[in-house]
């Protein structure tokens, strides 16, 4: 606390800011400025020498032409303390908004890719806070440090001779985290700016709608997108919600149904009409919607400027490495992987690998039936106290295996994903969302896929989707409402305790303290079991819409509060969309057709039906493989008619096309 | 002939040529050249005052800058004669290039898109022979013409007041044409280059391999694309056909089999095990096969130069109307017909019209069905010569009805296309061939769908495709063998009656009385219907891929014959693949699993194999589902792993990409 008077509010504005006193000098004389905006924090270990911490300074702080990243550090509060914070100066950041080809407002009001040589025809661009959003500024600054390097084999100051060796190309902040001198790199968040989103966002008592953008200017894309894709899909569930409470509540379905009302309605579920109400539609609805949701999904990456990302000729992600070369295509040094080898990898190792493991989930689930089956003859044969209590055992084992089945794999995914080598950041989430969802999903569905195809037992396979639905929910809501609460109440993040006149640096240095951010894996996978919850089993269970709405509207809520409040801001980079998650919920759709025709079949009052109309169970078999076939071909058809993109986003691509034809014709190659 | 003397060959060169000295004057001082090619013939009708043809003439050889076509034009023998010769300066050529998207060999051996700007950097690009393929050069004068407008309306001199009248923006071609003053425009055959073709292409000796950059040069890419997918397919199906071989003619199909050696292999077909293998091998071969392809045809569109074709800010194909305006994209001046508006003739219209017609259809095979019923039923009643000859009825009626149906559908779906509005003339094609292929699927393959699936009689179908691959072949054979032949022999084209001393303009003006080339499509709809026969039911008929492959070995060379010696050379566009072709063999790939599988399960031998194996129907049904969705899961899987185009050619993308992104960013937009 030593350099209090260098730690200044900014008055009027958002950010906090620190005077460029005890900032590292900007090498170019543009951006000279009097405030500073620090962007993003270096932890490092508490026994890092000053040596060590002066090297790592120099190295930020050093011009792009000597190798460094061009960006302003401060030490926080002296060249002791084992913070460092970053900064970067208008220079650096204008720089790499071009190289990732964000799009930005031309001074015409439509989105133009950035162009620095152009830059004086983007609006705002004197303004860095206004210019890019505090997301995109962070993830610069990430982008800067996880590309530094050095040229020839070196020796880190300050550390042992042993350990201290940096290979030529390695990434440094990589090696330095290995080493364990650097203990997390995080963005730091802005007090003011996220109580005046978070107000807009949760506090308020208002029900529907976010504030999309500036979630997006906050947390940046990856978070936007997920909680868009959120308020998309609960204002979906509107329809089939209602839906199901009128085949479930009016008498006979409403206008559908009208035959059966005589028979009884109480334990077996809505009559045979409304149940084919139900599953087609459903089976059109999810379609729909997807379909919907890419063109929305366009035009969010068009305001957010990421429809023209161009990720493959920036940097690679820190973690790629192969034979130093240059590239083919940049013409700019880098390790150079070739794509048969990643293929390869995929399609000998990490597929069969994943193929292993979903085959042990099955395993576990076949142990468990046999096990189950078992202990029960056993109780059956001797009843006592002891086979009573091995009737809990199977259950136990299955439980534990699982769970022991799911860290390993989470392991395992990861360290394939890395070597498989991918070299843009969003490839290797892809790749290794993919894998985690894919085993996630089996855990999930298989119980009841099985249930469902094998057992045939369809009131078991009500009362599984019930229970589930009804536990998972309430214990969704009890961890994701109370325990932030609570956390919140008593813990809190330190900051609380620290008052406003305290010093900037021990606001930040509060941060510290929190966790970081999970990411967003287990949000996206609970929306999607529950939507496979929806779709696959939709018509055995027809008010699981209303239960996934009510979820929903909560959902938003205690997410936002929890990624506010509870966690340090995570980095985010530019996405122009949901990614994997997209193809796992289209895919999910057809699945849903296959299934609800198997489910509509076996449905004992489509049974009871077949039997009163005299149909043979081959022919309600064969008529149910007709209707499968022509609901996949509509879904085919309807996913290809409905086009992906609004026709102005196409137009704004066939301009932004002609344009870089036009700049290229006009230049020499 | 009058002029004879102005005419000459060049001695050395393909390229016959006539002296500068009757043609129009070009306008710009670098395209003077001393010989000039004549590349596309205007026939006007025989009544057409010189007046109007000077009109013409003065149109095609006004500058761009005065809306003229800057091209050249040459009166034939004199003024009053009833052709136009049309040659190409070198600027005009290079232009339109440069507007076409077309890629050329840069000077490091890579093919860029060619940019007037940077011409000099292109290899070859001072000979218009070398640098442009003849076929291209023919295009741009098409392309030219085409484009020809007023920007006033304006009275076409030499023409009734009543009706030549041209309006502001009309294609000046369309309406020469409407009027009958223009019959036809056709490129020209250059004698010697396509004696070159003929000769490497079918006068060889040779099995196998076809000439296809020539083919490319000299006709184009629509026409190179059919012939290398022809050549691509042919070597395709030797694996098929030496399977169906052994399936057939070994004792008990090979290893696979032997536990129904026993029973009698006569006239039921294969062995169930042989039928399972040839289903499943067929409907695997038949993705991986169109796999290769698209990556085959992405590596030809590549060598081709059309990987970057920008039809879509080029100018509108001629038929186009619409309010005009300036384009949103280009700024250019052109008539504007917004998407939604197509979209709805599209949904609300063409569907319903094509939905009809095939209903038709349908109609037709179900009259035809209860006609013969009935007229059975009364010979049987009443046997008598007349009622014998009744017996016919239904199949003349039948065959009356589809011929009529076929006429009537096609004027209707070009009309139906021509009022879509389509601005591209890729879009127009697509649209209309995907309407004329859909019908004539229909028309085909109905009868054989309603035997295999509504009256499940198997050896009928047998029959029926066996008598129609057969019959089909022999015919095809005929009239694309015999017939061409025959009028090679003795009508010929008027060519050979000259003599090569003649002058230039009396052959140039034989073509004239050669047919209009009638397009691909009738060639390319015997390829997919074959290969309709050959997937969809092959476990029916395993010999179905010998046939084929030798029906296609002389296939390719009947076709070649006819191209090339009996009519005019067709037009064609720069294409970068089969277009919508490639999605129908696709999508019959698909419906092949269906079909297949069906089969396979109606198949007498299965059928018995479940009855000693002791599944009951419903289980073998199920089992055959099973079957089915994995076979379409791994079809997709397969479809989706190989990648579309090789590795090298996205590289190239890539690169290209790179290229203009950075061009971009120098500019100022």
């Amino acid at each position: 606390m030593t350099s209090a008077g260098e730690l200044q509010h900014k008055g009027s504005g958002q950010v906090m800011a620190l005077k460029t006193d005890s900032w590292t000098q900007v090498s170019c004389p543009c951006c000279h400025i009097d405030q500073v905006e620090p962007l993003v924090l270096i932890q490092l270990a508490p026994k890092v020498k000053p040596a060590t911490k002066k090297w790592i300074i120099s190295r930020i702080e050093a011009p792009e032409t000597d190798g460094g990243a061009q960006l302003l550090a401060h030490p926080g509060e002296d060249s002791n303390g084992d913070v460092i914070l970053v900064a970067a100066p208008r220079c650096t950041l204008l720089r790499i908004t071009e190289d990732l080809g964000l799009c930005k407002p031309y001074q015409d009001g439509s989105m133009a890719a950035f162009s620095y040589h152009d830059r004086s025809s983007f609006k705002n661009v004197d303004d860095m806070q206004t210019f890019l959003t505090a997301a995109e500024r962070q993830y610069v600054v990430k982008y800067e440090l996880d590309s530094l390097n050095v040229e020839k084999d070196q020796h880190i100051p300050g550390m042992p001779l042993s350990k201290g060796l940096l290979l030529a190309r390695e990434s440094i902040f990589q090696k330095l985290k290995k080493m364990g001198v650097v203990l997390s790199v995080f963005p730091l968040h802005a007090q003011r700016s996220l109580d005046d989103l978070a107000k807009s966002w949760y506090s308020k008592k208002q029900l529907w709608g976010q504030p999309l953008d500036s979630i997006n200017a906050y947390f940046g894309g990856t978070v936007a997108f997920y909680f868009s894709f959120l308020d998309f899909y609960t204002w979906a569930l509107v329809l089939p919600a209602f839906l199901g409470l009128v085949l479930t509540f009016v008498p006979g379905g409403g206008p559908v149904g009208r035959a059966e009302e005589e028979q009884k309605e109480e334990d077996e579920g809505p009559s045979v009409r409304g149940l084919m109400v139900q599953a087609v539609f459903s089976m059109l609805w999810s379609t729909v919607v997807m379909e919907l949701w890419k063109r929305r999904s366009s035009a969010l990456s068009y305001h957010w400027g990421t429809l023209h990302l161009t990720e493959r000729f920036a940097e690679p992600r820190p973690g790629y490495h192969g034979t130093m070369g240059y590239s083919p295509i940049t013409g700019r040094l880098e390790p150079l992987f070739p794509e048969w080898k990643r293929k390869l990898r995929i399609g000998l190792v990490s597929v069969p690998v994943v193929g292993l493991f979903l085959g042990m989930v099955v395993l576990g689930i076949a142990g468990f039936y046999s096990g189950e089956a078992f202990v029960q003859d056993l109780h059956a044969n001797h009843d006592s106290m002891l086979t009573a209590g091995l009737l809990y055992v199977p259950s136990l084992v299955h439980i534990l295996c699982v769970n022991v089945l799911g860290t390993v794999y989470s392991k395992v995914a990861l360290l394939l994903t890395e070597w498989e080598n991918h070299r843009e950041e969003s490839a290797f989430q892809n790749h290794h969302t993919a894998k985690a969802l894919l085993f996630t999903f089996f855990n999930y569905f298989a119980i009841l896929f099985h249930i469902a195809f094998f057992k045939q037992d369809l009131p078991l396979l009500r009362k599984r989707l019930s229970s589930l639905l009804i536990v998972t929910q309430l214990i969704n809501q009890c961890t994701e409402v109370l325990v932030p609460l609570l956390v919140d109440r008593f813990f809190s993040g330190s900051d609380k305790k620290l008052h406003k006149d305290d010093p900037e640096v021990d606001h930040v240095r509060a941060q510290t303290s929190l966790p970081p951010f999970p990411g967003l894996f287990s949000e996206y996978i609970e929306l999607l079991v529950q939507y496979g919850y929806l779709s696959l089993f939709s018509c055995v269970y027809p008010l699981t819409a209303i239960f996934l709405l009510i979820n929903n509207v909560t959902e938003i809520r205690t997410d936002a509060f929890k990624i506010c409040r509870l966690f340090q801001k995570p980095f985010s980079a530019p996405v122009a969309s949901m990614g994997v998650w997209q193809a796992a919920f289209e895919i999910l759709g057809f699945v849903s057709v296959v299934s609800n025709c198997w489910l509509l079949l076996l449905s004992p009052r489509v049974k009871q039906f077949c039997q009163e109309g005299g149909f043979s169970s081959r022919n309600a078999l064969l008529f149910a493989i007709l209707i499968e076939h022509i609901l996949i071909l509509i879904k085919m058809i309807l996913s290809i008619v409905i086009p992906d993109e609004p026709d102005w986003i196409r137009k704004k691509r066939d301009e932004i096309e002609l344009h870089s034809l036009q700049a290229l014709s006009q230049q020499k190659l």
